[in-house]
């Protein structure tokens, strides 16, 4: 099953092709396209309702200030669909994107994730996805594994820093 | 020309049926009904692609929580439309509401009044209407005499509400 | 598939019961119990590691305040974690509950929904389970369908309150 | 019918040329000119009492921080008055430009576009003239076409960048 | 000289008596009125402008939700304004109030209080009047002890509960 | 060594007696009073002054609004201070006490608990004297399991309504 | 009479210098020093006590973070005390230092101004000040044409700009 | 007795080495390393429970976003823990950061400091365990003294800058 990844604007490409980059890290199939739902409601509506029937079993949708594309697309279709506010050039700090994406009514829900959270988007998006698919599953828990050790990486220059303060 | 009055849900009519009440004292035709963005997105495209042509000069769209009613609305027409941010049950205080209408994206305007502006919204309606509408001009300067002159009647008793607390 | 649904608190009961209420609606197995992230972290770490192993396919973890849980449990497990933020009493307006489960740190996703959400985190885990069971997919269709006509069923009577105040 | 376009100062010529640049676009009439609320106060009641009756049909106001003139001006006359809130150096990140435009009382509405929504603020404009003008509503249509057109033209390049990720 | 206390709405009387109540006890001269910036602009130019003139030394305004009394008055005269955010049923919380009371822009200031701040405002104008009046500033050393009585008058109570506290 | 428990008003008792409550119940000495920043200044320069002399060695301080009292208790010894924030009634929403008490500068360190947190800040009054005190870090390790049990204590009723909402 | 201007730190020197400048503009003496609630508390209960009797009138005191300057000066002087929120490197956008400032409680005004708003402090001390000083009084209200008379000046440029715009 | 300082990220290093620098400064022993609560949780939790025993009397824990490392090492130990909001790039302005560390439930405290306040993070660490550390407490006096010295070296320079400005 594939990932559909979409955004209002080009201009939200930054953050949404790192969804992109961790789904092909995790070797999950994924298309990624533009569709507005204020400047092209046709499309979205086409869009999300032909999503399932074409082999798509999630759907991330990115976008920026009053960020209607992830609710509509999520009220179009029986998916799961994966919001991700953008903090774009004309948002509040994010704040617009965050509550116009969060704070869908009952009946319609949208899976949001953190501002510019495009790579969390694709991580839970493979989580989705791997409820049916043990060896994605297998793929994460390697990839929490590589988180670790990154951390760890980190331990011996951040200790010595301490003894070097410590000694004055 | 009327005005076409719609909701997201019929929990917003205490906002909404104040717009339509403004809009009669102001002999401005008006009609009201539900649509929702999320429920009935089929409903909503079709009653904003065809809400010119049906004589409607200026929608008022009210919604709550991620509001997406108002900005969808004015995406599928060019009339103009006013949206009425509504403090809902599953609202935060009204901020999503409002952020979720008020910032629209560049091309695609939408007229936002105050948090729960259902008065204000029929008002501005009016005033649009007004600009090829002469004696829909007077009447909202006769409106807005109505304001002063009910001001006026409660200078008297905070005056003498004054002079009470002043002699202690 | 089950769905596991946590509480940080059983004061978080009245809105994980509706979590849920809607998976018994869409005929999706459920289990619910309290696995609080501060006051039985021992559980918790249990409660995530486990979970796939038992048949868990998304986790619902609903809580306020300075909400760990669905943070902490979704860096424990690789499954899809849905977090609920509550407006506990203790709670600033839930801004604290939502920014506390929203804003997860790269790597780490958590599905959030709206304040209080409950009713919508069961209907995004039933749509993350129907990608891999279309009998469910058909179910969630039909809610939509139900909610479009409990939206309808609302029409007659807004139209009519409409045209009594047109008519003064 | 004209647009009366004014700002509080001169600072804020930037975002509301974009309200001239657009209405030129779409070839609607305007004058523009500083009036402001706090340094100028005769100047802004003359302006708004007078505007009326010099054709101006529509007035585009913006002003930063608390800013006064769009709803001053609302109080003076009896014409659509639509409200810029611009993020002003002086401005706690356009919050106090919203909400001193926004939440206006109940009998003089103003209608509030997005910070720094100079172009939308052209558009609403524009909206608010096509409703007896019906060459204008011809030509705002065909604005959304090219909007449309726009989006559209990305759809290969982010197409092509999935793709190109997807093969790593 | 005299304290001018003006209101935008009657509804605001409640908050601003206090602040005639406090003015009595320090015995300084007040009337107390009620002037709309929307509503009764006119009225408004003539109060502020006319205020000095008149034996007024401080004008007190009070208004709620987008505020524009305090800083117009401010704007129409030279004397100090003390603005007073009024907490209206129309207020988000009271930030709209505090917002365009506060934020006034370079060159036109005003003394703004706390949220609700009556008493507190009626405190300010006399201190600002004790400058030129050595009685009236003895008067507000005499208030200053009797708050710090009544503080002491409550030791004791508090100081046993904890004792009672203490022993279990 | 004791606690010393001080409120800037008798209206935060309710929160500040439970500092006292569960001080207590750990069985450390503690005494409570009033001290105010703003109305008492001199006793509070005594009051934190004295403090380490008379046996004192954590100071647990809560106020609201405008929260002085514990950043300038701070500034007046170098024992540590816990800051409560109350929700006091002319708070907004809680965010001035907060801020007002989390956001000291460099060099004079505040200890904030949760907004109305009286119990927590007793708990961390505690838990900063079990640092030289080993009974006293039992006896909050015997807090913790307590709390633990109390949670479990709700995982039966939990789960049954978990079984029961299952069934249908 | 004087104005006494005082901030918590040299670094905030900037916004103050401001205050000083359009005193001496407008002919008020003044003098300008540092003062620290936290660092220097001591001298802060010194200036604040002997302020009037050193034949100052009114205290500009600037501060940021939890800004407890203006609060506490106000505490121990029955001077009119007015407060500039300094949005300081270490403050939360601004927000921080607006509430410990504005927010007092009810019995210890202080006149707060906008968002480093150093001007703005001067200009409302010179106002203050006016209110017995008729020569102060008329070069305000001098002061207050010349702001006029600049935005007068901008004038003819910003309607030469929209002309430009409207030829295309 | 040491303090133990973590972060969760080595991102956080600019912020946690202040703290280190200030125990050196103080001649606390202190030690530093990387722990985090969503990529190393074993990790977090052998830290916090094996703290007390090897001879740490005080955690400061810094991290940003949803940052849940203090609260959960609380829950962890019985050690007094002190919280270090970090304004990191995926963070909202540092709310998030602030609310999911300050808004800790009933029975897990945290004592936190302001955002970014590494700094006083190390402070307080010092003052907790001076209650019990004589030298260190004259050595906390002495950095006290040291800052009033500090704030009286810009004394002259403030002063002489207000003088130069007051001669125009």
């Amino acid at each position: 099953m594939k990932v559909g990844i979409i955004m209002g604007s080009k201009s939200d490409l930054p953050i949404l092709e790192q969804t992109a980059e961790i789904l092909t890290e995790l070797d999950v199939e994924h298309e990624m396209t533009v569709v507005s739902a204020h400047r092209t409601p046709d499309r979205m509506v086409e869009y999300a309702r032909s999503a399932r029937g074409r082999g798509i079993g999630v759907i991330v949708a990115g976008a920026g200030g009053a960020a209607h594309l992830p609710g509509m697309v999520a009220s179009l279709t029986s998916l799961p669909v994966v919001g991700v506010p953008v903090k774009s050039s004309n948002s509040i700090d994010g704040w617009d994107s965050i509550l116009s994406i969060l704070q869908m009514p009952s009946g319609i829900p949208v899976a949001t994730v953190a501002l510019d959270g495009g790579r969390n988007a694709g991580l839970l998006a493979a989580r989705i996805l791997s409820s049916s698919n043990a060896p994605l599953a297998e793929r994460l828990d390697a990839y929490a594994d590589g988180l670790r050790d990154k951390v760890m990486d980190t331990v011996d220059v951040v200790e010595a820093k301490g003894r070097q303060i410590q000694k004055g």
